[in-house]
């Protein structure tokens, strides 16, 4: 099979990318061919070093998506997006790449399915974004998509490009909405999503994180591995009992910043709890309280997809997967 | 006022334009100048002919949308599309009218307020075709659009293009989501909803109509003048309480097939019900059972959108309108 990975150079691209490689059963057909794409050369992993090409391109330039259906893949993984505050600061620019540059894709494949017959597996990397307040106590699987971003708008737009790209068999898309991402590995950073990682991440290896909301903030939660574990798996179900309703709200985690804040003492102790240190970011406090809070997942949940029951195996992830299975 | 309706050569943009032009006070303020768009140059009405200013062109071309905003109306009616079944049959051209015109428009108003301040109020005629079954027995207003065409697709996609620019304050936006039109005045039409309209109007004028489902049949429907009153109310009314939502399922009649055939049999007696034929055609039986039956448009009729409570009402709205009031 010949797998596609687009935004490979990205956090879970990357480790979408070392799953495949240290996992020959992960998509359970093996891989003879991986392709690597993102705006910069995403790294090659040695499993793959005979059978991988890594493309440095733009999605959002004229000829890309052309040069990526050309290849044929039998899968695509589409996780390329600029991210949700760049969407918001450049107009032009989120349209461009997140709404544009996916529709090209698609575009891409129909052209291509016209030259010789091609209907790939598409999975697309959507957002609880897609969801703008009010909200009710849990957003069902069919509660309406009311952005309140232009990036949760470029995202909506794409599911329904997908969904009727699916319905007419162009190619056989899965929309998969992420949970917030935590904990995220590397460095803070300055998104307004930031410190629900940091407030983990820092006080693990001993270093100080600000909390800059209460800590009844409530909000919704799955691990790399897990967001990792939702591509894989899309890859693998039978889309034909899906049905046309191809976007799905990934199962995660709701939980407050106070039971991250108990599960960090319960693993790392009291001097890790005491590492987090409360400045009030007013702004912060704002953006996060237009965010969703709990969602009742319940066809991504009988479609078989996972995530993590309580922070605590968040933790352990992180542990495992980032600080060599210690602390 | 400067008022441009898009799509005037439309039943319902023809109908639009002689109620602006029949009624001085329709929108609160009087209209100073008026320009009428189609893709063939649309008729004006006797009583703005001194103001008015017909244009024939086609949104989907290049300068176009430029063209349009580049004369800074008001208030725009926006209600070009292709319809359903031919943005079904020809894919390129549905997304080029439906989506791609669309989006020029609302990118023009944007690069039009770039020269000098500029936020016209725009009305977007969208379609109960952005839901798609299964639904529920009601459909809420936070229902989710799964369309099951391109063309409910190509809607759901401008409507939340819609929403984000108006978000943006790039206008001032509002997206009206249309009933089926019952009865649609004019000759018996191919599209799988003409019968609607077929076996009341062609009876009411002695002609032979054929009913090719059963009268068990339920769907949704408001009348033309209803339409128009649509469109209207959205001009008027104070956008500053709709908040970011600004896609609103219209309020209408759902009504079986039954309750259409003993309206004609109250307003024009036995003699007009003989003349509906029964003919059943399972390829349309097919395609109507996937359209919704009934809306629970609590936002809509609270902001004061009104439609028909019974057929007796919609056949003799047509009377009036369309028969010079006798049968």
């Amino acid at each position: 099979m010949h797998v596609m990975v687009i935004g490979a150079a990205g956090m879970i691209g990357r480790k979408l990318v070392e799953k495949l490689g240290s996992d020959a059963e992960a998509l359970g057909r093996s891989i003879d061919r991986l392709t690597l794409v993102d705006v910069v050369a995403p790294p090659v992993p040695a499993a793959f070093a005979s059978v991988s090409n890594a493309l440095a391109l733009d999605l959002s330039d004229a000829s890309a998506a052309a040069t990526l259906a050309s290849l044929r893949p039998d899968l695509i993984f589409h996780l390329a997006a600029i991210v949700s505050g760049e969407a918001e600061a450049d107009f032009e620019k989120g349209y461009r790449v997140n709404l544009d540059g996916t529709r090209s894709l698609f575009e891409a494949i129909r052209f291509e399915g016209h030259k010789e017959p091609y209907t790939p597996r598409l999975i697309f990397a959507s957002s609880i974004a897609v969801f703008g307040q009010p909200f009710p106590e849990k957003i069902r699987d069919d509660f309406f998509t009311t952005p309140l971003t232009s990036y949760g708008t470029q995202k909506a737009i794409c599911e329904l490009l997908l969904a009727d790209y699916s319905r007419r068999g162009i190619f056989d898309g899965i929309g998969i909405r992420l949970p917030t991402i935590c904990i995220r590995p590397g460095k803070p950073n300055k998104a307004a999503s930031g410190f629900f990682s940091n407030i983990l991440r820092e006080p693990l290896v001993g270093q100080e994180a600000l909390l800059p909301v209460d800590e009844n903030v409530r909000h919704w939660f799955a691990s790399p591995r897990s967001a990792v574990g939702f591509f894989v798996h899309a890859a693998r179900i039978d889309t034909s009992t899906i049905g046309p309703r191809r976007n799905l709200t990934m199962p995660g985690l709701s939980a407050l910043v106070g039971e991250e804040i108990e599960a960090l003492r319960r693993v790392a102790g009291d001097k890790a709890v005491k590492l987090i240190r409360r400045e009030a970011d007013p702004a912060i406090r704002s953006i996060v309280s237009g965010w969703a809070t709990d969602f009742d997942a319940q066809r991504a949940t009988a479609l078989g997809f996972k995530a993590e029951a309580n922070f605590d195996e968040i933790i352990k992830i992180h542990i495992d997967d980032e600080l060599g299975g210690k602390i």
